[in-house]
Parts: C-alpha cells; sequence; structure tokens
C-alpha cells in the first residue's frame, strides 16, 4: 500500500523517513557512523528540495517500492563507484557489492545508494539489501509529463527510450530509512551527506606520502633492501605494503607472521619505523583452519567457506573481540600502521553465496553489503583506541563509510576508467586510488604514475611484476620529479582532507560539483554550431577525463597514447600550475604538456602552499618551510590546517587553521601574509617563500 | 527453518515435494501445462535418483533456501536457454526471462529452472521468481566432502574454486513446489519433464516447410510478388512472417491492418493461402493509446508502459478475452495460420520495471518470468478452438511450455553460439530456431542456410537487408539444394517432432543425452596421451557445435572460415548422410566437406524416410511418395507417423504409427518392409522406393 510520508529534519538540511518496519541492520549501523552536527549547521539551512507529493513510497509483499520526481533537464550523479560514466540519468543498476565487472550496472566495490541531482539534493537509501534503481527509465501510465506514443513504421522521431520522469527503486524489505539532503548546490548536499557520516576521514601525514607495494613472497631483508634503495635513489617512500607471504599460509588466512620469512617480525617493524617507513599488512578475512585463531572464532563464522577460509561474523561482538585481538596483539601491538584488506568485495565465484547464513541471523546478501564497511570500521577502531591514526586499502565499501580511512583500489585497470573512478568517488563519500601496477611502456608507467600522485593514495602496486619507479630508466627522473611533487603539496593536500573531515568537501571531486562548471551542463545541446562553440558541444558529453584537486586546481592527465588532450576550464579564470600563465576562461583549451608533465591548472586567485621535497612525510612538531604559491590576478586567500599529523588529538581542539592572504599593492606588487599560530595549537610553520606564479 | 520433506510420487518416476507456502501463481499455471500420464508411465517405473536426507530446504525470512548434492563426477546441464556452454556445473546463474546479452548468467530468453544430470535424473523449481542458482560453486563448512584449504604462498595445487558438492538456489519466496525428474537416462529425465509438460509440441506439417520474413513496410503486392519469385526460382516456401508495418502503428501496436499497405488483408491472406502460402504476423503484446482496442484493455494494463505501450495482464480473464478477440477476429478469422510474438523477454531498459504493478497484483518480476508463457498458451488456444494447429515464435518461454507451438529467436547473432542454443534447447523443453538474417558473404549465407535446415524452423528473418535466398549468384543452387533437402526430409521431421509429442524426445538434442556419447564424457581425463587417443581430450571438453536431429542423425555444421572440422562420433558404427559410407566408431574424424554440404551422420541401422522436394508441404490426405533410405549393415526399424497434418483430430486417435523395417536376405540383398495402414486411420503413403545406401 502506498504511505503517507511524514519527513524529519534530524539536522539542518538533512530529511528522515522511515517507512514500514526498516531494518535494524543497515548501512549506517554497519559502518557505526556518527553525524557531525555541529558541522552540518554551520553549511545553513535549506529548504526541503523536492515537492513532497511527488515522492512515492509503497510496500507490497516484503518489498519497499519508492519514487523520486525528475525534472526534464535534471541529472544525476552517484549510484556509488562507477568507472565509466558520470552521468547516471536514464541507467538501470542493480546496488551491490562486486568487484567491478566491466559494466556500471550497480555492481562495484561501493555501490552506495545515494545520488546527487544537479538541481542541488541528494537522496539515500539506507538499506543493506541488493537494490534495484530505475533512474528516470521507466515510464508510468500515470505520469504527469509521460513520453508520447509514435509510429515506429515511419516516425523517424521514434525512441526505443522514451522520457521518464522518476527514479525508481526497489528495495526488497519491509521497509526502509530514507533520507534526502539538501544543497542548495550538488556540493552542498555532498558536504551534508560527507558530514551525516561524520566527516570525511582525515589520514595521518604519512598516509599522503609515497607508498610501495613489495613481492608476496618477500623476506625482512628484501623489505629493508627495498627501502634503501628508495632511500639512496632519492625517492620518497612512507609506507610499504606487504603481501601475502609474510602469513604463515595465506588464501586462507593464518594472520600469522611466517617464520621463514620474517624470523622477528617486531625487530623488523621497529627498524623500518625508525627509517620513517611504516608498515601496511595485506589480508583477506577469511581464517584457515590451520590458523591459531581458527577453534576460537568459528564459532561465529558462517555456513559457507572462501577459498576454504571461515568467515568471521563481524556483527558479533565476541567474534569481533577475537578475530580483531589478532590483528591488535600480532602487528599493531609491535608496531604496523594499516592493512590492505582483500576480497571483501566479490566477485560471485569466490565470496559466500546468497545461500550462506551467519550465527548472527543477518543474511548473506546484508553482509555481503556491509562487509566491507565491517572490516574498515573494526580495524580503523584498533588504531582510535591506541590514538593512532591509519590509512589503508579496502576493496569494498558503502554509504556510512567517509569518515572511514580508507581508499579503495580493485583489480581492474583501464587508466581512463580509474580517473572516472576517482571522479565519481566524490559523490559518493569514498576515496579511491588510481593505482600504478604492471605498465607495458615507460610511458605508460610515467602517465599512470602522474595520476596517483593527485589522488588520495600515491600508490605502486607492482608487486607481481616487481616493478620499482625507477624500473623504466628512460623516465626514471621525470618518475622521480612527480613523487617529489606529491611530496612538496602535502601541505595542500593535507588541507584539504581536512576540508573533507571538517566541512566534508571531497578531497578530489568531479567537475560537476564545480560551480562554474554546473551550470553550464546542457544535455539537450546539440551539435549544430560546433565549429563556433566547440564548449557548448563539449559539456553536452560526460566529461570523465578531469578532476578538482583540492580547493583550487583542476587535473587533467593524460593516458598512454595521448599527446595533447582538451580540457575544459569551467568559467573564471585559470592558469597553469607549473608556469603561472594564463590558461582560459570558461572555455575548452588543447593541452600538449610533453611527456613530464600532467596539466594542472589553477583557480584564479590559488594559493598552494608547498614544502620542499622530503622523502618521509615530516613528523609531528617537525617544522617544515613552506614555499607559497600564488596564481593569477585575484587577490587570494586560504585556511592552511595543521596538527600532529598522527594522533586524533584534533577531536580535542590540537589543531590549528592559519589564514594565508596574498595582494597585490598600489604598486602592483604581490605580498603574502600568514596569521599568527594560536598559543598553544600546533604550529609546524618554519621559513616562507612567497612566489606569485602569475607575472 | 529446515523443513522435513516427504516427497510425493505423482506420476511415474516424478516426485512433488511443497514446501512452504508455495505461490499460487507459478510456471506451470501460467502455462496452463497439463501432464500426459499415460506416456510418463509408458517409460516405466524408476526409484527416487538421490538420497533424500541429502535434499535440504530452508524457509528463512520470506525466501527459501534449496540445496540439492552432487557426486564429483557428476555433470550438470540446462537451466536454460544458454548460448555458449552446455556443461552448466561450476556455474552461478540469475535465472531471469531477458534478451540474451551474451554472457551464459542465467539471464536468457527461456531461464528454466530445470537441471539435468549426467547421474540420470532432473530437478524443476516450479517458481515465476528470479531464482539464483549455485550450480556446484559453493563450499561449506558442514560439507561431507569438503575441499581442503592450500596455502596459496606456496602450494601450487590452490584453486581459486574449491571443490563443492551441492547445488544451491535461493528462491525469493516463501515456498515452493519442486519436482524431481527420475530416468535412469539423462534423456529418460528430460523425456519425463516434457510429458510432464505435456508432451512436446507437434507442429503443423507446413510448420516444418520453409519460412521467409519480408520487409517491415512491403504491401500486400510486393509480398504476392516476393511468393511468385520463390515459386518460380523453385524455392520451397510454406509461411511468409509479414514485420511490423502490417499493423497501422508499431511500438506500441494497433494490431490492426495497414489499410494504405494492406488494403484488403482478407482477400490477400486467403490468395496466399490458396497459393499454399500461409501468413505468419509479426507483434507485440504493447498496446498503442491509439489502438481500438486500447479503451477496453487500458483498466487491465500494468502500471509502466513499455515503448509508451500499455502492458496487459494477461492473467486476467477479462484482460485475456479483450486483447485476444482482437487476434481472433481480426487476423485469425481471416487466416492468419500464425504470429511472431516479440520483445516480451526483456531488456531491461525497454521493459516494464520491477517496481511496476499489475492490477491483478501478480508482480512485476512473475509476470516477467511468464509473459512469453501467457503470449505462447493464449494464442495457441486462439488457433486450438479452431481445431488448427499453429507455428509460431516467441522471444520468451520458461518451463511448462514444452506443448506449446513456438520456437524462440533473438537478436543475437553468432552462428556458432546459435548451434550451442539449439544444443541447449533440449535441456529445457524449448525449441529454438538458429535463424538467417544478414550475412557478409555467401559463405556466411550458405553455411548458416545449412544450419536452419537442420533445426525446428528453417527461417530467413533477412527482411531487414532484403536478401532473399537467391541473393548470392554464386551459392543460389546450394541454397535451392539444402532448402529442398529440408522439404525431402519432412517425414523423417515431422515423425521426430510426434516422437517429442507423444514420448518426450527432443528432435534436435544434445549429445550429451545420447546413450554412446554420455559414458564417455569424462571431465578429469587430461591431454597427455592426445596424440594416442584424441577422443578422450575432445570429450574432456564441452561439445557444443554438433547435436544429434531426430533418432538416427547427428548434424556437424561448420560455419563462416571453416574447411573441414572435427566431429565426435559416439560408439557404434556412424555413415555418410551423402553418400552411405562408413565414416566412424567411437572416435573422432576430421571432415571437409565442401562448402555445399553440411556434415550429417546416420547411425548404423538407420532408417530416414523423404519425399520429393515438393515446394510446399503436403496438404491433409496429400499421397506423397517417399524414398527411403537405410544405412549401414544393421537390420533398421523405424515407426513413421503419419495424420492430416493441420488439426488435433490426432488427440481423438486420428494418427497411425507405420513400423518400417530393413533386412539383409541370406543372399546379401537388403530388402524393405512398411506396415500395413490401420483401418480409418491416416495414410498418405503413395509409391516406395528403396535406397539402400551404405554399400
Amino acid at each position: 500500500m502506498a504511505q503517507s510520508l511524514s519527513w524529519t529534519e534530524t539536522a539542518p538540511g538533512i530529511w528522515k523517513l522511515s517507512v514500514g518496519k526498516p531494518e535494524a541492520y543497515n548501512l549506517l549501523t554497519a559502518a557505526e557512523s556518527q553525524p557531525n552536527v555541529s558541522a552540518i549547521g554551520r553549511l545553513g539551512k535549506t529548504g526541503f528540495p523536492l515537492v513532497q507529493n511527488d515522492i512515492s513510497v509503497r510496500i507490497e509483499n516484503g518489498k519497499t517500492y519508492l519514487r523520486f520526481p525528475l525534472d526534464r533537464g535534471e541529472q544525476l550523479f552517484g549510484f556509488g563507484l562507477n568507472f565509466q560514466t558520470v552521468h547516471q540519468r536514464g541507467k538501470i543498476l542493480q546496488l551491490h557489492v562486486d568487484h567491478y565487472g566491466g559494466k556500471d550496472n550497480g555492481r562495484t566495490h561501493a555501490p552506495v545508494p545515494f545520488y546527487i541531482s544537479s538541481k542541488g539534493y541528494g537522496v539515500f537509501v539506507n538499506s543493506a539489501r541488493y537494490i534495484t534503481v530505475y533512474a528516470g527509465t521507466a515510464a508510468r501510465k500515470d505520469s504527469k509529463n509521460p513520453p508520447v506514443a509514435q509510429d515506429r513504421n515511419t516516425d523517424k522521431r521514434w525512441s526505443a527510450r522514451p522520457y521518464s520522469d522518476a527514479v525508481e527503486m526497489l528495495v526488497p524489505a519491509e521497509g526502509v530509512e530514507l533520507y534526502v539532503f539538501g544543497g542548495p548546490t550538488p556540493l552542498d548536499a555532498v558536504r551534508r551527506f560527507n558530514l551525516f557520516n561524520g566527516g570525511g576521514c582525515l589520514p595521518p601525514r604519512w598516509g599522503l606520502g609515497f607508498t610501495q607495494r613489495v613481492h608476496r613472497l618477500y623476506s625482512a631483508d628484501d623489505v629493508q633492501k627495498e627501502a634503501a634503495e628508495f632511500e639512496s635513489r632519492k625517492y620518497p617512500l612512507d609506507f610499504i605494503g606487504l603481501e601475502p607471504g609474510w602469513q604463515s599460509k595465506s588464501y586462507p588466512c593464518t594472520f600469522e607472521w611466517d617464520k621463514t620469512r620474517f624470523p622477528q617480525p617486531e625487530a623488523f617493524v621497529k627498524d623500518m619505523l625508525n627509517k620513517g617507513i611504516r608498515i601496511n599488512l595485506w589480508t583477506n578475512p577469511y581464517v584457515s583452519p590451520d590458523a591459531q585463531l581458527y577453534p576460537k572464532i568459528a564459532p561465529y563464522t558462517g555456513s559457507h567457506t572462501v577459498w576454504v577460509g571461515a568467515v568471521p561474523d563481524l556483527t558479533i561482538p565476541k567474534a569481533k573481540e577475537v578475530f580483531w585481538n589478532v590483528f591488535d596483539k600480532e602487528h599493531i601491538g609491535i608496531g604496523v600502521s594499516g592493512y590492505k584488506i582483500d576480497e571483501t568485495d566479490g566477485y560471485d565465484y569466490y565470496l559466500w553465496p546468497d545461500v550462506a547464513t551467519f550465527p548472527s541471523g543477518i543474511s548473506a546478501e546484508q553482509m555481503r553489503q556491509t562487509y566491507g564497511l565491517l572490516v574498515q570500521k573494526q580495524s580503523a577502531d584498533l588504531f582510535r583506541k591506541r590514538n593512532q591514526r591509519t590509512y589503508g586499502l579496502t576493496r569494498a565499501s558503502n554509504a556510512g563509510s567517509s569518515s572511514l580511512p580508507y581508499v579503495i583500489y580493485n583489480d581492474y585497470y583501464s587508466h581512463e576508467d580509474f580517473i572516472t573512478a576517482l571522479i565519481n568517488s566524490s559523490f559518493s563519500g569514498v576515496l579511491w586510488t588510481p593505482e600504478v601496477r604492471a605498465s607495458k611502456t615507460s610511458e605508460e608507467w610515467l602517465r599512470r604514475f602522474q595520476s596517483v600522485c593527485f589522488s588520495p593514495m600515491a600508490m605502486i602496486n607492482a608487486w607481481a611484476s616487481s616493478t620499482k619507479p625507477w624500473s623504466f630508466p628512460e623516465v626514471a627522473d621525470q618518475v622521480r620529479e612527480i613523487a617529489q611533487l606529491r611530496m612538496q603539496m602535502m601541505p595542500y593536500w593535507y588541507t584539504e582532507f581536512a576540508r573533507y573531515h571538517f566541512e566534508g568537501t571531497p578531497p578530489f571531486r568531479a567537475m560537476n560539483l564545480e560551480p562554474g562548471f554546473q551550470t553550464d551542463v546542457r544535455k539537450e545541446v546539440v551539435t549544430a554550431s560546433l565549429e563556433e562553440n566547440p564548449y557548448v558541444e563539449a559539456i553536452s558529453k560526460e566529461i570523465k577525463d578531469q578532476y578538482m584537486a583540492g580547493e583550487y586546481l583542476l587535473v587533467a592527465p593524460l593516458s598512454t597514447g595521448q599527446t595533447s588532450r582538451k580540457v575544459i576550464l569551467p568559467k573564471g579564470k585559470w592558469y597553469d600550475f607549473y608556469t603561472g600563465q594564463y590558461a582560459g576562461d570558461g572555455e575548452v583549451i588543447t593541452v600538449t604538456p610533453g611527456l613530464a608533465k600532467i596539466p594542472v591548472f589553477v583557480k584564479n586567485g590559488g594559493i598552494i602552499p608547498m614544502m620542499p621535497p622530503l622523502l618521509h612525510a615530516p613528523k609531528p612538531d617537525q617544522r617544515v618551510d613552506l614555499e607559497i604559491r600564488h596564481y593569477g590576478e585575484k587577490a587570494g586567500q586560504y585556511r592552511l590546517y595543521d596538527d600532529d599529523g598522527e594522533t586524533f588529538n584534533y577531536e580535542k581542539g590540537q589543531f590549528s587553521w592559519r589564514t594565508i592572504r596574498t595582494e597585490r599593492g598600489k604598486n602592483g606588487q604581490w605580498t603574502g601574509t600568514v596569521s599568527a599560530a594560536e598559543k598553544g595549537k600546533p604550529n609546524t610553520i618554519g621559513n616562507i617563500t612567497w612566489r606569485f606564479m602569475t607575472k
């Protein structure tokens, strides 16, 4: 039957609706996320963004049917981590945690049931079920704006996909919690969503440095040698990832150190820490019958195995305790800094089937949709208890995870689609790394390297091929240069993550969330006047190969075979990141940057704080000199974030925002100022050099 | 909770189990199928083929979980109309009526929830829900034969897909009807399944002749000219299919004749009938708002439209009456002989969404799974009421349809995969045509033509390109020759369909259902001794490019680019169809037949009754001369079926089986006899010529 709907504003601009009998176990309970209400409050009030009577909810035979209205020109974004498309209107998706199978059909590592409208609002369905989404594809007889029948025999206007005026969703449960997020802009709706999930994660500073994963059968010696080689070759390195061979057995896992390859794990980890390099451990959560843990966890595991490993039911407190105790004692207790938690996504042939049962009574479907959330949250808590931040890798996530310090990765390997995923991650409150694995050519190696240095995690994951940053001698210097640039930009990256945390703004995000860009998207524009105005044509297509990085930067990567590319500059003046030269204003430009450069553009008035190219992230309280760059002709302002970079003391007020200002005096000379550090607050700024890039 | 199971033998060798609250609307009620109990009885008794305690059924939270045991060497077939694989063990499928999207994942035109085991039994789940199948992929902790954990770090035996000892299925309903079909052979289980569904359909004789579909905008004149050209060029032709333009509007449809293109439909149809050519009409079931029918059917249509057409809820008696009345009056009443009912399968972007509702209360999911059954059954009944057989085309089907006179076709167009679909159709009680559409080369045209002449419907569906059988002059004669061979073999085809009807044996079927073949399938055999014994290697792979046609023939088509191919001959001697020469015995042979021939082999003792190459199927009571061919060194026996070829009088006993025998006398001379016609029974046999093909 249809439900009469009563929305409650749970935080400014966020409305909740409970219909039917919502299940107690859902995405938010699995993620244990807590809204940052005061931060949401700072976004200000806004009205309910939809006509409430146009929203329909119906519960029938144990299923919930949802309908939200769509205007004719409205565009939709989100629905999780898609890899090939940014615009989602016109799609049918079944949201299902899975590996990425090459199609944007809802099966992905983070099938977040949240969408953003170009009209400046968001809709979130808080259900851990496989939700089927008809994003403007299904036409109803009772539509207020029905499509008109055409005769296909003779009418050339006939379309196989008639117009639809609604997003419809099927949730296979007897009720559900719904949320609507107000704007007024799409970015505001995203911010509200992220803050509702606790705000974005703030990684430790070292998490934004460089990371390398080493061969699965490397010994402690091998790892130490590799770290030394990074140091001697002057490639930055902040953390090293050990692949399965650190465990005595893997697939299924023992979670125990292999004593042959790592005879003294504690000494090894300590030695690496002393060298400024942290250790990240690969694992999957499936327990080997040979693990010491096995008899203790066995009663709390699911009916079906994954590679013959038992699947812990991590919704059961006792299971959590028994399972994570090993991680806490054997890894984190000796200094391990993070995890790469593998294979919590799928695919179907590997994971537990939908017919599996778990001792908690949570269904296999719900477990599939949330397992990535459970392992992220519960492993992160181990570090939090030690007042230590972590930053790791996960294969699966979902709504509610914005605050969890994990970056999604996968086995797919299209450079172009990796960029599209980076763009889409910003609509779903997740982070994504376009990791570098094997490359066929030095060009590919360098191009991928450039992209990953402008992403949430600068990672090489080429352990299988044992490729090192310097393995292609002809680009080894360029690789070092871009890796060093990543390090130099750390003050900017760190601040942008702080904005993710405190304000909800995704550090890497879609052009569609950028105001000067968004307003120009006109899907209905045709190509007739292409020669007169290529911009109009360009923006009528999906833009899935350029993105915003932090407040001021626009990144337009090139991939193998490209020597030049088009870049769409939103309205407002833009400047070349490397030279400070004017690049354009609300137009399509063509760039030919050469192999060594990834095209990056800075907004007029942009300020980019940079540090020297250290090989490791600064330690807490380590004073770091800054080069503050200013771009363009407008006066600039930037709030630079600072804290100890490692602990959660910032939650107790131990952080500072320093205001950087630049202005041009009457004499035409630019000057810059940085506000004084507050007393008792962190202050790691050393000497400052000002560079006014635009002459 | 787990259910205690009590199986009831509903017919000899067929056991039923009702668990939980099975839904009243299911595949069998939609198809309105009725078991042929006496025919099942003739298959004899057999024991319950599984250990009952190894079957598990559990109902939880509105879903039914099924588990059936699997032995280590057991192979599985079926699960509907797959296109690329014959062996289904190791697959995960979601059975879902859909167009074929290029992957055997359960989404297909006939996702029949029925599987056949190499051990000689079948399992059928009578549910109109989307059923998820784990066909030996999910490993349980409580398995009696669990896989053993391996250490992937170092163990080369490690497998990503550990052994599983069960077929598990998830039915999203609170209960279900299950059926187990005994053997003892896999073919016996298939026979029981088909007879349980009423026995296979018996097409009219003309249905086994040749058919051509004409351009969608052809007028009556155009059609008449095309028929005349077939006649003058001496290409056989039994029925012509009119595409959308016969309707005044299409997509959505009016079901009304277009008065411009067909000013006098009745005179046109009668004229064609007089020329021995029947008319088949394309339609889809989606009702145009401009159809005269519309206001009457509108109250009985679903919430969502398909191409702006209303979707009749054909489970409602009034809707059936109103909807089919137009067909009965406007088409069948003036002499139309059949339909091609399009687009009842999908795909998702075209069809009604899963959130649609129907006035009967039947869910969108159930409607999707059964719509093909509803239109087949209900349209066939219109002809039955007139005591007139039909034979048409459907895009969607499901379990329960064996007796419905429809052949499945689609838009996919891989010649190789079309053959695999033909093979798989035999496991699911459906028929499939590897139709000929456009071809790039004369070779492709001829090769496809050869295949379709050895299939349930010899159809050219090249209307879009307007290709005619003679359009490639260099193969026009060969095309005529194979089309004529199709006609010559009509007594054999017709008899084999009678066996489908009366005995349940699929006329075109997998090698795996052939006794001498089946017993040799050993999946575990490795290739080590390939040179010594290629047969062992060959049969360890999937055989998906050759099939059985009727009792005696083995067909091994070639596709474009192939000039020779391997053919696996089951145990027993086989002979070349064209020459009668010995071909081999339980071995792999290589054939190089030339472009004009499709390789066909005849079993030792095989008898093939043939008639002259008429251009149209014989009329009722038309005496037809026979050439009876015998192959091999064994005495032969064949039961030749006869009836009027057009009505259902055979259901009242108006049919005859004539026994043909061949034997070699002491003098080495072969002789043949045909049993006398029973008094009062049909007898259309004219003069008989005997040809003993093997010298």
